[in-house]
């Protein structure tokens, strides 16, 4: 091993160290820890995210990736040694331009602002929440500020801290390519919305056995309950302490079949990922996974895989026989069709396949003019509600169903939605290299869903962020990001499924 | 404030927020995290160890803490700052000797080594705990010599961790006044068993109504749902993160209605001493309290109000109509003898109120012979069924009911048990001063609970571990630590329950 690069390793085990115990803080606020618990543990968040600031920025580290950057010694570094050196600095750019005790201020602060902001969204209270969203994007604007060269964008650098090279630059064609091709075909779709019966969809499915159901199928797609939990939020969200300790939730609702299925084959496609990464790399930085490749495994799962009548053809039995009368009347061609039907609506997390990148492009649109400096927090709500009319055709009647349902901005996280397009996107990409390589059609009607996350493990989830996005996909596919896959798919699909 | 008092607050803080992430990280993995995370979890909680350990040991703090000791400097700091120095003093006291390396692998080595004990405990097996053990005992063993002066015995120090004062030289008095005491009176009771008819305990009872039950009975002591959260474990436990998040487990038994029930209560009674913290003592190293002083507030509420019948009078009638026909049959004063009734028995934690202590004596005299050289970890089964065959009559049949009971020594836990003891004792002899004072049984068949709540909230609670269990005993009774309200409180019960 590179003389050098061994001496980063104590730093990297620290890091790691203090990861695990925020991500931890971080998973038991949300899904655990008492009401009142909220503003004396962010204290300590705060103080910790501070003491973790440090382990990365501070001489030594930035004098020994420095050297370790030089021509000569990146030459002996393995792929992995290289890109952990990069994120290293990667991290030091982000971090070391923004004051300790601000950014102490700042982890103090986001500890609190989701509890805010999910009582602001219980109460439907957009007024009790926007100060929190000003002073988080306030927050978000200064740190990029301090390390913007000239010319650069905001926005561009909050979008590559989620998924390198796909700036606004890629996303604007991108998104308009997709509006272009997407909204006739929904608009078709929608016209023959009669053809496809959901209302078996909405009856009543004791909450204990869409549990068992939804256990069932996290380890049926090939979720490790020895290296995992299934835990209940509001929201259904992945995070992972190491390969080892991966966690995800899900939310429950007596009356609608469709969203707890949906959101545990969603999150366990993000936990396979992360119980996927290579032992190597578990632990260091290079185990953060950029979120476009991220989000592709979690959208994999979920449509490729889980809306596809050959994954529920040996499944759909058990289904039936589990609620017993409730579903004896619904066949499988009726289920599939159910689980596919296309319709605008407002909320983003329970959009079907067709329309949900209109609900990904709306705040990208939103995120742009709020790092273009183009509008204010007080005119969000509007702006929401207006491109949910113009997209899609809707109209929220309360902020709850409009700004108010997505969480990741009262984290802070600005510039992650395009994942989720980017990452459905890919997903289909990965797919039709996979059939290429597989049965895949095959594979799951037998029920060897091994063989799919063996392929995927090897091709994508053991190199976690060694690689990023397009690298992967070029070294995997031979070929760059291309989203024609995705509209090829969506095309053949709904045209099929709704017989055009 | 002191000028030099006041530069230790950011220490201060520091060391409260790596003991949240410490605390957290503990209490996910009794609770919580997957079956495999152990090892990589453990290295973190290593690294996290290592840092914290730096907080207090270093020049800077002992310098700081030196000049405050001084008797001109220690005149100015009020009670609960004089605390705290003193609080970190023993901190740096008993960590400076070890060396940090050796420290991180002893914390990383507690991480794990639960896991072990909780696995040979399922299977009976003591040979695969007995290394762990060992090893455990061999790092307690080095760690305290490093510090201990000339003529000072290494099980003092132990016991002095968990409740200064109480050593040997006052324990073996202790325990040989208890036993004079009660044996007699148990042999007594034991003549007169069939007396009491406690079979009911054993029926059915479903587990969903005994949670409700549970957790009813812990928010009418007083327990605050919005600072707490009760969970599931094998064996119910108390953590705390700080005073607006404490944190209790309990274990459902579907054939047996008690253990849930007395559980509860005796978690509840700890959990209330740890929400009663002032506020400017939390997130201090005053807040860790004495383990005396908060088991006497576990067992307070477990024994001197959870088995009273003033307490059952009008709960018990609830508790009827919770589980229609199953205690239909069964009066309140039956139920009353039934949680009284004494047995020698095997579990610890499942004791009688008047046996209990005999269970903690079997331990001390092993604790004391461990750390006196005077046996192998090999010879400690037998010896401890030959300890439960005299003092209680009883022989464990294999070790998961004798010496795998138990999870403290895993915890490298030594020195704790006597505070079981200690707390019963302190808890009768508060129980007779708060008579004095309140018209307590009148209270609790009003159910009145909050008014005994706020009493202890004033006198003890709101201290933490300002004071020592004497002197706070001092403070609020008069009295020095008594055991006889200890003794003669059982000699009255138990004569006027059995009629003896």
């Amino acid at each position: 091993m590179n003389r050098l690069y061994q001496k980063l390793l104590p730093y990297i085990e620290k890091n790691s160290a203090y990861d695990t115990a925020l991500t931890l803080l971080s998973w038991d606020t949300e899904t655990l820890a008492p009401p009142d618990a909220g503003a004396l543990t962010a204290k300590a968040v705060g103080i910790l995210s501070e003491e973790a600031y440090h382990v990365f920025v501070n001489d030594e580290v930035i004098s020994l990736v420095e050297q370790l950057s030089t021509e000569k010694e990146i030459k002996t570094l393995s792929d992995t040694e290289r890109s952990i050196v990069r994120h290293i600095k990667r991290t030091y750019d982000r971090l070391s331009h923004i004051p300790p005790e601000e950014y102490r201020e700042y982890a103090e602060f986001c500890a609190t602002a989701q509890q805010i902001y999910c009582h602001a969204k219980q109460t439907g209270n957009f007024s009790e929440y926007a100060p929190v969203l000003e002073k988080m994007i306030a927050y978000t604007k200064r740190f990029t500020a301090y390390r913007a060269k000239k010319g650069e964008k905001i926005y561009d650098l909050l979008l590559e801290e989620y998924e390198p090279g796909f700036t606004i630059k890629v996303l604007d064609p991108f998104f308009a390519h997709l509006k272009e091709e997407l909204v006739p075909l929904i608009r078709k779709v929608c016209r023959h919305n009669d053809k496809i019966d959901k209302s078996y969809n909405y009856r009543s499915f004791p909450i204990g056995k869409q549990k068992k159901l939804c256990n069932f199928l996290a380890g049926y797609i090939g979720f490790d309950f020895n290296r995992g939990v299934i835990s209940e939020t509001e929201h259904p969200f992945t995070t992972g302490l190491h390969n080892h300790d991966v966690r995800i939730t899900n939310h429950y609702y007596k009356n609608n079949l469709e969203s707890a299925i949906f959101s545990v084959i969603h999150e366990g496609g993000h936990a396979i990922y992360e119980m996927g990464i290579a032992d190597t790399l578990t632990q260091t930085p290079a185990a953060m996974i950029t979120m476009g490749m991220h989000e592709s495994q979690s959208r994999f799962y979920e449509n490729l895989i889980g809306r596809s009548e050959a994954f529920w053809a040996p499944v759909y039995p058990k289904l039936q026989k589990m609620f017993g009368t409730t579903l004896s009347d619904v066949s499988l061609d009726q289920f599939i069709h159910g689980i596919n039907k296309a319709e605008p609506s407002l909320i983003r997390t329970e959009a079907d396949e067709l329309t949900y990148s209109l609900h990904v492009m709306i705040r990208y649109e939103l995120e742009k003019m709020i790092f273009n400096d183009e509008c204010e927090v007080s005119e969000l709500p509007k702006l929401w509600n207006q491109k949910y009319e113009e997209y899609l055709g809707v109209t929220p009647q309360n902020d709850t169903e409009g700004i108010l349902q997505d969480i990741h901005w009262a984290m802070g996280s600005f510039g992650y939605f395009p994942s989720y397009a980017l990452g459905t996107a890919i997903a289909s990409q990965i797919y039709a290299f996979m059939e290429k390589k597989l049965p895949v059609e095959d594979l799951l009607r037998q029920g060897k869903l091994s063989e799919i996350r063996e392929f995927l493990r090897e091709h994508v989830h053991q190199y976690g962020s060694v690689y990023d996005a397009n690298t992967l996909l070029v070294r995997m596919t031979g070929e760059e990001f291309n989203p024609d896959y995705y509209i090829d798919y969506l095309k053949e699909k709904y045209t099929r499924l709704y017989q055009l």
